[in-house]
């Protein structure tokens, strides 16, 4: 039994509820973070809680938790739960009115704030190994994508699509370019070895991933270029990725049936992935050891 | 304290609650439908339940409640708050499983089903007689706006800004054509008499209202073409109004600042407004009278 924070307490999961007048209910008005622990240690954690502050901010979403209440928290979900590796999952929401109204409510009202873990196997990761299969829908999303709501009913239509296919994940595609993964970033290395990724805008998540994995590429001397690309590409890519905090950095072998490069997961992602593990788990934060009062 | 049904109990509503693993908190996952009471009665109660099939249909959520069954909480929400006038919130998600994941569940699921009673003045409704201001937002809502799911943070942002602009609410506009207002379908009446509203598409949401006031222009003899309009047509319209299952119709009198034909509710929007409430009631169905057994 899973032990998870919400709104100031440390509860039993099956106890963990909210108002069905809880606007993340009712109006998805929420946003969420999902960061990766190793090692009982928090990945990229600074980041996620810049882009939460982002995010918020965004949506006009005032809340009164600052970083080191918001780590204190995540520290303490992942020490209760004995987490070594798997995500922590936190989500805000603009808390309730006890009405329903579309209207942002004008007085102050207490946000809800929901952390838990999930087990789940990052390093050891069956899917990197073997390669993932996509398959290419339109995006059908909305255009603030670079505001990390709760709005993801579309993305899990199409993974499940993804699934009934045989495949892992849904790519999705725009005026004929690739936006993004349904819950990652998306990335070709061309014929001639450059890592080619969608710049940000409001089309695509800023991921946290995304930024750490860049740096590694420039580390690693490979030559990057921010845009958009097609279809077309990824057939003369050699090689394909994503990149996500829950699947760090994941080869993909097939789209749409057709396999890139080789169809086997290629060399540049397989050092990305080593990397980013290696500097990431250099920066983590420890949430195991006990911390000095 | 309002009694409302959750998951087969009538409970007050301060413990109505539901899990935070819930797939419509995590993944604005669920269906939604409105429906008005007047006179304790529900008005266009079986155009609500067949929407309501058609969007859990379009999401792949299976749903093991027939209308009977819901008509007869319908009636119990609305006795048992002895509900006169004002609105029922009906939600369905497809629960918990207990994880986080996007995928939809391969086992079958008990879905979480909501009702809520909300008291609210539908026909001495003082926004129709002074008549709406709107503004004019660029519509960022995903594509299968026919589907009527709780992915609703874009209208409440547009709604909130209308507000801070002095406005009632704000019509959505793609390529320069409106689609629909945050929660209601918009029509103008042109110069000529002729009464304009966008065809239906998964641009916007089939009204339920919507098919009952055409029914009732036609009644009236009023010409109706189902096409989309310009924000340019509005200025030049006689009269713009707006249909919903709380708002009925009403009149909007000024559009982005400018005064829509005198600035004053218009005939037609008040004609059809006094036939809708007509012809609604006279097929409602009763759900304060108690039903043979």
């Amino acid at each position: 039994m899973r032990t998870v924070y919400l709104n100031g307490d440390y509860i039993e999961e099956s106890e963990a509820k909210v108002s069905i007048f809880d606007r993340g209910f009712l109006f998805a008005d929420a946003i969420y973070e999902v960061t990766a622990v190793v090692d009982g240690k928090l990945i990229d954690f600074p980041g996620h809680m810049e882009r939460l502050t982002r995010s918020l901010g965004e949506i006009n979403l005032e809340v009164p938790f600052d970083q080191a209440s918001l780590l204190e928290i995540h520290r303490q979900v992942v020490a209760r739960n004995n987490l070594r590796e798997g995500l922590i999952y936190l989500q805000i929401s603009r808390g309730s009115t006890g009405d329903r109204d579309f209207n942002f409510p004008l007085e102050p009202v207490a946000p809800t704030l929901v952390l838990f873990t999930q087990e789940k196997a990052l390093i050891e990761n069956p899917v990197a190994e073997r390669g993932q299969k996509v398959i290419l829908v339109e995006d059908w999303r909305w255009l603030r994508r670079d505001i990390k709501t709760v709005q993801l009913l579309y993305p899990a239509m199409a993974k499940s699509l993804a699934r009934d296919k045989g495949a892992d994940d849904a790519w999705m595609v725009e005026n004929g370019q690739i936006t993004e993964g349904c819950s990652n970033n998306a990335y070709i290395v061309t014929a001639d070895g450059t890592l080619v990724t969608r710049a940000l805008s409001n089309s695509i998540l800023a991921g946290i991933t995304r930024q750490t994995v860049l740096q590694c590429a420039a580390e690693l001397q490979v030559k990057v270029e921010e845009r958009a690309f097609s279809a077309e590409e990824i057939r003369q890519a050699r090689e394909a990725f994503s990149t996500s905090a829950s699947g760090f950095v994941n080869p993909v072998v097939q789209v749409d049936g057709f396999a890139v490069g080789d169809g086997k997961p290629g060399p540049v992602a397989r050092r990305l992935r080593e990397i980013y593990i290696k500097n990431s788990l250099a920066t983590a934060i420890d949430a195991l050891t006990p911390q000095p009062a």
